[in-house]
């Protein structure tokens, strides 16, 4: 304990927490993942992480850093050993500048993406990272995973949007990356390698992020679909038909909707007749920098052609925000509702669109084969490839039974996405849920090169243990 | 020369170059790098290359890869010592899949630009990478360059096309990371460590690229200007109005133009009047999904609200394609037509769009007050802050009198590039050309990031030596 004394004087009392007061810092938003440490810490700035980092690199003290503790997969999470320090970055957490001319925005890695969202507003700009946990989560954590979320079909993943960075090594070095620029061909690419390394090479601390307009208008409609094929054929006339516009899709089985109007009677599904009974819908949005009358004017002239060719069997065009929120609303209501299956077995997956249906008929048969009665949960990103394909208990089990079979159930899914060259983790990361699935489908190559990077950079190990590799 | 015989027996002696016969692999095509080689190879399979690798890494032979050898850096040229083998990629050149439901395609590193474009074409989609050497650069030399070009505003740099590589080790290993989708967070991005690195990390041998919707009509408009504020207005004005639409936002400094005309008298600038005389002309181009009808009306509404708020002082639309070609070909033409300013110190530079006003006001009064009478040769993407912001004779040197100032010119220009918080080469990359001012702009940290990035993955530093670092 009195190894602690030099973090107190450097960060004052009530930033080395211990105790109860740590607690907090030590589990997971879900109680999924918990550990042990020796303290929390919060730096009050780069320069005292640094010093904080350099004392940890002097004494072989592993380091955990920690965003908004929102992450998925354990990644923020410490080991049982109780030897790490978490070190939240927590108070760095200020808008540094926002340059309306150049469309950046720098902002501290402890920035709550909600906050980000609303410097940039606040600037007549749009930063269009946006994710269910975008009230709680940070900046910091959404860089270190290469968050994903809604609106990555226009405007990339997190990595997309960052111009650069400024971090702080395993060694408490400050390397100030800050760059605002759309073309920089002085070197490699340190920026995307810190990018989605989930805290195990150093601390992201800062970040330049992109800035887009704001649309001028948003049109939101679900389509009643007979098949992925089919969703699949109009994600294509969609992109050719709205190019950049089209800023959203999302499939969703028509299970999970129904679980939704189940589980919360206010909500309803938006069709009537035969339709309703589609196994597939699908949720676009068209986000326009003209008008409302030019954003659905060229919604329905799109998806008139799409119901013509038969590719559609039905769609609903929301004729106002309200009517908008809720169709928004039904999707967001999927992972909630989802409690009505009974606890899953998740996968975060994504396959190259051309092998969509695929994967899921022969996922769904050969879970069937295996496990008769289990029932498929589905939805997900289809205009990034990437699915949420879940699988609930149905008639074969209970949940415990199921949850039995998470591993085998994991591994036959898993193996069927490596077969479509797909990836077991789209958006959410590694963390400790899945370092040790990589050995098995990533090229082993690669997984040497990661190795040698990680030892290059982080000689002594000591950057989030456990976690990645 | 007897180590030559194990490569002419994996070869073929048609494939191992000696002599007369590698001399156009030894110099870069301005000829103004040249070097010497124990002999070129060209390899004609990924395997056969691996081999060749681990030949190279087994006798410590330098490695120096090359593709359509079109590079402005010297990155594709060897020492003078003549102990590498020159390693041209040419061979593989296949196109290996279209996969139009995914919008990707997998090319090899040999294929030249254009025939990537065409391929895409084929399928009826758009692969954007347009640059000026895309008749002869390979994809190979862009991915290694992160190269830029004329459609960066709208799809970004090579950089943003990759999903996945194909990548050998300077030991010889084949990565297969060739994945086309469009999120996976599995660990390090090793893609876009590549991407970029020059060749200092190994061969880049095939990528899956992405594939965009055809633009359904297209509009092109040259603006005459007051001043770069008002272009940096512009550019603001017409984000917020064509949103991802707009794919092209040129600069053009009135001298420029003109030196086009006199050189070209069969081009024309296309105004008349007083404005004519306007100091910086702007090139602009929407591409519409939907109509010409509505990109053109688009256009006038965009543009008029530009005029009457005068940031614009007066603007032309082409009304055809003929006429939209005419005024790209003014600005394609404005290279060639440098020589009628005389040989000029070059410079590759990106600023953040808010200081460019600033940067190019007081670097030009800087210049001027060393060197009274030098021409500013000024034009670039402004769209992407990017600029050639090249210095001619003028009326203060001949041309042997400013080539003997080249350094201190570079100097003088690059210190204020960076005290803008600019970079010192924005699309053409390092290579030889830039290795040695590197120190003076990078931040040390970076740069002993990169050294030991370059140490783990090519400890025997075989990989293109003497390049970027």
């Amino acid at each position: 304990m009195h190894r602690l004394t030099d973090l107190v004087r450097l960060l004052g009392e009530n930033h080395v927490l211990t105790g109860p007061a740590a607690g907090p810092y030590l589990e997971d938003w879900r109680g999924r993942y918990s550990g042990r440490a020796m303290a929390v810490i919060r730096p009050g700035s780069v320069q005292e992480l640094a010093e904080a980092v350099k004392w940890c690199a002097k004494h072989k003290v592993p380091m955990v850093p920690q965003g908004g503790n929102t992450g998925l997969c354990g990644g923020a999470t410490p080991d049982d050993s109780g030897e790490a320090l978490v070190i939240s970055l927590s108070r760095l957490n200020a808008v540094r500048q926002v340059d309306i001319e150049n469309d950046t925005i720098i902002v501290e890695a402890g920035c709550i993406l909600q906050s980000v969202q609303q410097a940039a507003r606040d600037a007549g700009r749009l930063f269009p990272l946006s994710l269910a946990a975008e009230g709680s989560c940070t900046i910091g954590g959404n860089l270190a995973t290469n968050a994903g979320g809604t609106q990555v079909l226009r405007y990339g993943n997190t990595r997309d949007l960052v111009l650069g960075l400024e971090v702080v090594t395993p060694q408490g070095e400050i390397w100030n990356g800050l760059r605002g620029l759309r073309k920089d061909n002085t070197g490699y690419d340190l920026r995307n390698l810190y990018v989605g390394s989930e805290g195990t090479l150093g601390f992201i601390t800062a970040a330049c992020l992109k800035l887009y307009p704001l649309p001028v208008a948003q049109c939101t409609a679900m389509l009643a679909l007979r098949s992925i094929d089919d969703a699949v054929g109009v994600l294509s006339a969609a992109r050719q038909g709205f190019a950049a516009a089209l800023t959203g899709f999302e499939l969703i089985a028509a299970n999970c909707l129904q679980g939704v109007v189940r589980q919360y009677p206010d909500q309803r599904i938006p069709f009537e007749g035969p339709v309703i009974d589609s196994p597939w819908f699908a949720l676009l949005e068209l986000s326009d920098s003209e008008s409302e009358a030019h954003a659905r004017q060229r919604f329905e002239e799109v998806l008139g052609q799409c119901i013509e060719s038969g590719l559609v069997r039905d769609a609903v065009i929301a004729e106002n925000v309200a009517q908008s929120k809720a169709l928004w609303h039904l999707r967001e209501s999927i992972p909630l509702a989802e409690k009505a299956f009974g606890k899953s077995v998740k996968h975060d997956i994504s396959i190259p669109a051309s092998r969509m249906a695929e994967f899921v008929e022969t996922t769904n048969a050969a879970l069937q084969a295996r496990y008769p009665g289990v029932e498929h949960v589905i939805f997900g990103h289809l205009g990034d490839g990437n699915l949420h394909y879940n699988v609930a208990p149905g008639s074969a089990f209970t949940e415990a039974e199921l949850l039995l079979r998470q591993p085998e159930i994991h591994q036959l899914v898993h193996d069927r996405v490596h077969a479509l060259h797909g990836s077991i983790s789209a958006e959410h990361g590694v963390g400790q849920l899945k370092r040790d699935y990589l050995p098995r489908y990533k090229d082993p190559v690669e997984l040497a090169l990661m190795r040698r990077i990680k030892a290059a950079l982080d000689p002594d190990g000591l950057m989030n243990p456990g976690k990645v590799l």
